[in-house]
């Protein structure tokens, strides 16, 4: 437990949340920001800031549990499709440095999630970048 | 391997990518319409169409390649953040019926992935719907 985190705190029932789903490995809880109804966090319960600060026994852990979160989440909202999203790092939007999975049901139109129009890169550029890539893979 | 996926065609080799890793389980590969530089797919080899549609092991395989492919693609490009996206039916935004996770390099306000703003929801309507969500939750 890192003792200035606001999950943790969450984790140890220090800060009250909605809590929809908790066993030994995870919690998930309702955002108190939600981009629509039903949004979602879903934490491993141990402190990890990020993504890649986790081992992969806690990653899977994390991942099993989002077929049926997603599940039930889509059936009390009324929604056929959801986002999952991991924001790693300030700069992609991550304002807790717990990690966590949001589930955000969706509904057409509802501009929940968007992005910029993409980039138009030609092939050779994509060849450079992926090559780039390539050489930075260490022990996948 | 669906006959009219673009993605299992891809991994048959059928349809020319800029690869970036693969193994026998996931491919690893540059978005064509890439929200910035080194933006990657991530996808199971076999064909599942959602999220939700794939095994518990096949969910632990993708996700235990993220933080290997993410730290390469930070380096690539001299991000240090991103996010992951999987997009699960067409209102999320999946264009692309094969499962796939985005690897997003992220800058400050680069504006790649962005949201509405958030609702605001009384503790009393949060505790409402984590309740609904908690009776639909199915055999964790």
């Amino acid at each position: 437990m890192a003792s200035d985190c606001i999950f943790c705190k969450i984790v140890a029932g220090d800060i009250p949340a909605a809590r929809v789903y908790e066993d030994g490995e995870v919690l998930a809880f309702l955002d108190i920001n939600p981009l629509g109804r039903g949004h979602t966090l879903l934490i491993p319960k141990t402190h990890f800031a990020r993504l890649e600060d986790c081992p992969a026994d806690v990653l899977a852990a994390i991942v099993r549990r989002i077929p049926v979160l997603a599940a039930a989440i889509l059936l009390s909202v009324g929604a056929s499709a959801y986002n999952i999203l991991c924001n790693n790092g300030r700069a992609a939007g991550q304002l807790v440095e717990h990690v966590h999975f949001h589930i955000i049901p969706r509904f057409p139109g509802d501009g929940a999630v968007t992005h910029r129009p993409p980039l138009t890169l030609d092939t050779s550029a994509l060849a450079d970048i992926s090559e780039q890539i390539k050489r930075h893979i260490k022990n996948p």
